[in-house]
This record gives C-alpha cells, structure tokens and sequence, in this order.
C-alpha cells in the first residue's frame, strides 16, 4: 500500500513542466475548480477547455504548416496546371521564391488556399492531408509536421481531461485540415474543433451523394472570430482558455467574463534554441496587446524556455 | 438470478413501441453493428446518430412551435414597438390573423423572426427561451411546448446511446432556440446540436465582452444544408439518421452513402386522432419524394398510429 502512495505522488500529470510559477498555477486552478468543497468548485459540464492550434500545440515557424501544405500541394498539381509556370502567385511559390510570394500578401497566400483546399470532395481533401503528413517533412527538425507538437501541452490537455474537463480546439487554422491528425495527436475527437472554413455545397452526382469544398471562404475563426466560433460550435463560454497570440486574445478576455472562475494562459515564445523566440514584432503568431494585458490582469503566461523541460515529444529521454 | 434475468428480459428499452416489424428493424440494425463478431460491426467512434427536430422529436403543428414563440414574442415587446399596431406583418401577429400573416410568405415569417430573434446579447436570448418554455402552452394540449416530445422517440435516443452512438440533432430550427431546453428534455449536449444560426458579433462594451445577436441569417441547416451541417459541425458521416420531412431528405440519402451498414428512419404522421396526420400536401413538415424513396430503397418508415403506444410523456400509464 505505502508503495503505491508513493507511486501515485510521484506520477507527475505535468512532469514536462519545470515547478516554476506557472506550473503551480495550472494545478492550484485545476485543483480548486474540481474540489466540491470549493467556493471556486465548477459542475463537470461547465469544464470547457479551448486550445489555439498554431504555435500553441504545435509550431508555427518558420511559416505556418498549413502554408507549407499549400506550398506542397501547388508543386504536386503543377502538372495540371501549365499556366502556373508564368502566372503569379503560382510562379513565385513553384521557384521558391517566399520574398515574391510574400510582396503578394493576403491575397497571394488566398489564392494559393483556394487553388489547393478546394475543388474536391472532403473525403479527398482528407485523404490529400493525410498523405502529405506521411511523405513531408520540416525543415528544421527533419520530421513529420504532426511531430512537432508540445509535449507539455500534450501533458495538460490530458491532465485537464483527467480532471472532467472537455478539451476543443479553436483555430484559426482549417478545420478540415486539422480533423485527418488531430484525434490521434491530441486525443481531442474531430467534433470537437472549431476552425476556419471554406463554403461547401451538397450534391448528388451519377446518384451518387457528395460534400464538395468549394473556393470561397466560409468563416474565419480568428481574433473576434474566436468566441464567435465558440459560441456557434460550442455553446458554452470557456472556463480555460489557452493561446500564443493576439489572435487569441478575443477568446481569452472572453473566456475571463466566465462568472465560474477561469483560466487564461498564453504561450510566451521565448526559446530561440530549442524553438524559436518571437513576439511582438512577429508576422506570425504576433503577441503585443495580449502579453501585455496578461501581465497587467494577473493571466499566465508561459516562459517555454523557462518553464518547459522538453519540446517536441521525440526529445523526451 | 432467476428472477434478475426474468427482469431484464422484460425490460424493453423501446417498451412506448408496439411489436411491429418497425420497431424489429431498429433492434436487429442496433444488434447488429454493435456485435464485434459479426462482418457489419461499425466501432464506437463512428455510430454518429442524427435526428432531425421539429415534427420528429417533438411535434410541429399547428405551427412550427418556433414560429409560436416569434408570435408570442411580438406581443410581448409590442409596448416598445408601437408603429408595429399599424405595420405589416406585425399588425397581423398583434390581431391574430394569421391568414393576413401567411399572405406575406416566408419574407413575412422571416421579419418576424429577426425582429424576436436578434438584438440581445446570447445569454439574454436563452433566458427569454427558457422563460417562455415555463409560461406558454400549446394551443390543443394546453402544456408547455418542450412537453410536446414522442416519448418513443425518447427512448430510441436513450437507446442508441445505451449502445454507445452519439446522438446529435440536425434541424432547420434556430440552434440557440433549442440549445437552452435539450439537454434537460432529449439528453442532447449543447455541443451536439446542429441548426439554424443567425451571423453574430463579438464586441467589448463598457469593458464587458458579448456575444450580440444580429438580424442576419447566417446558415439555414435545412434541406442540402443537412449534410453540410453535419460536415461541418460533426466531422463524420452518421450511420443512422432520423427525420420527417423532405427536409430530411439530403440528410438521409447521405447517410446511405455511408460505407458502414447505415439506417435511414422516416417518421410518418398518421395519426390525426392523438397527434396530427400530413404529408404530402402539407406545408409544415411536407413528406412526398422523400416517402416515394423510402418505399422504394427499403428505409424504414414509422407509421404513428400503427407502430406508437403512446405519443407523449405525459399519456404514459
Ligand atoms: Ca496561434
Ligand atoms: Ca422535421
């Protein structure tokens, strides 16, 4: 018996984590909103978790994976598409060359989506991602995109689930090229993300019933996006809620007006070594507004080199 | 022992259905797919089960029980709208004319929505939906419209999900409309709710974060739409589906595409006695290709007064 007590003190849910500050917040909070005796006590079915995907549980840099995936699609279908050689934005990504691709802007990154992540049923739009998750690699690490994900944040989506609460995803991110890996990686199931999407339309072909995806966007859940996406999918204001963004920020001030007490915990990234380290000035994952407004309202920001003792889960010795 | 076997033999999960090749259906389908030995078994994962609304869980005339709240509601803030007493199609809401109201068509039924529907804040909408669940009554049964529900239907929800499906609901109503009672009468989360939506906006007032709802359509989950909800709500395609109408129609036809054995229920109103008989020439809840199709395709169709002990809850002995 006495060695089983100590066996389960030292089965740490959090054992990624450094026991820094931030560390012992996640547990306080979890521990109190899970203790009947609580004032702080939260009803089982008012544990709603909502995690950003890019730079949250998995990187971001040094472009989104989603824009590498449309990278990598527009040289698969090259072939069929002859005029892209001398036509841009296509020309631009077919040459590498991200500085053009880049001068095009939103519109030049639309279009690289549209021409690759519609056109299609959903059944082939998964099939393309799931392959593309077999055959590609970083450029960085070497590995597989869907590697490149948080082992700490692994840890805490489990130990939220542990502790009754229903974990989602909202991402500005597709929903659709998340659903394919997401289960798996996250164990969180693909009804219980809510992502950015583009119009789809239902029809029967040769008596045949088909869902096709369609190059017009639907919603973008993004910055105001966020709770609205929430709201739409969810139905339930968040009682924790986690980001590395100012794109994140909506949902987090969102999930801060809960009246049970919640949680709000931004990704600081701050580990150029062993990731990257980027903020305010950033493209990608901008972090200005939000950081500062944490620091002014007492949320959690997470140091990654400060507080995390691994990265990637194929670091974990 | 004897008698513990005794009891659970006449347990009968569907006990408000009568012995009718119906009711033999569900049980041999449910049997079926859920024995791991047998070739058409389908894994939990994906025993998604998805059952429209309005005249297939609860019923739908004399109006669709949506449209009474809009009516109601419209009286209600009548003392605030006063040019409503001289304006169109409010003027007929306010006298009870309800030929005068139909003659201004679906663009009339929609004015009236949005001007009941929109202008709140979310959690100011469901306190008036739940507020008008406690104090109106339907116009025949004189009880509370969530009381209106086929108990059959409930105990086939009750039943898959004994079996381990997730069951969902896919109707054309408004899904925050309904969102405030499922739970409690169908035992359908909040999340598991697929329908109608009106766009809304996320914004900070006087430092406070809200959720406003706006006078805009922004997705009709009827019809075509069915499929498309599910798509993009749920992520997987149901194995059983449930409907009424030829709403339901898209909705089961895709079902049937389902590589796993799949089941397509159409619920036929044949009882104007204890409920209500329509369907081909009626303009709520119309049934025409879709039955043709049933008959045709081995779907199974319910015939109320045939295959129903009792209608609602209430009349239960
Ligand atoms: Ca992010
Ligand atoms: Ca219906």
């Amino acid at each position: 018996l006495e060695s089983t007590v100590l066996e389960s003190k030292q089965t740490d849910p959090l054992s990624s984590w450094h026991d820094t500050p931030t560390k012992q917040a996640i547990i306080s909070y979890v521990k109190e909103v899970t203790n009947t005796e609580s004032a702080k006590f939260i009803p089982v079915s008012n544990r709603v978790a909502t995690f950003d995907n890019d730079g949250n549980l998995w990187s971001e840099q040094p472009l989104y994976f989603q824009l590498f995936f449309a990278i990598d699609r527009i040289k698969a279908m090259a072939n069929e598409h002859p005029e892209w050689k001398t036509k841009q934005p296509y020309k631009a990504v077919l040459e590498d060359d991200m500085k053009t691709l880049m001068s095009y802007g939103e519109h030049g990154i639309l279009e690289i989506v549209m021409a690759t992540h519609a056109g299609m049923t959903v059944e082939a739009f998964d099939a393309i991602v799931k392959n593309w998750l077999k055959t590609a690699r970083h450029p960085r690490f070497n590995k597989p995109y869907n590697e490149l994900v948080y082992q700490p944040m692994l840890e805490l989506l489990d130990y939220l689930r542990a502790n009754n609460f229903k974990t989602y995803i909202v991402s500005g991110g597709g929903i659709d090229f998340m659903r394919p890996w997401i289960e798996a990686v996250y164990g969180i199931p693909v009804d219980q993300v809510v992502g950015s999407s583009v119009k789809t339309e239902f029809v029967i072909e040769e008596d045949k019933p088909l869902i096709k995806r369609l190059p017009k966007i639907d919603f973008i859940d993004d910055k105001e996006g966020k709770p609205v996406g929430i709201q739409r999918f969810i139905g339930k204001k968040p009682v924790f809620a986690s980001g590395n963004s100012d794109g994140d920020f909506a949902m987090l001030r969102y999930t801060d007006s809960n009246t049970y007490p919640s949680f709000q915990l931004y990704l600081h990234h701050t580990d150029a070594e062993r990731e990257w380290a980027y903020d305010r000035d950033s493209h990608i994952g901008k972090l200005d507004k939000g950081l500062d407004y944490a620091n002014a309202n007492g949320w959690t920001v997470i140091d990654m080199k400060k507080d995390w003792k691994v990265i990637y889960p194929f670091q974990k010795e």
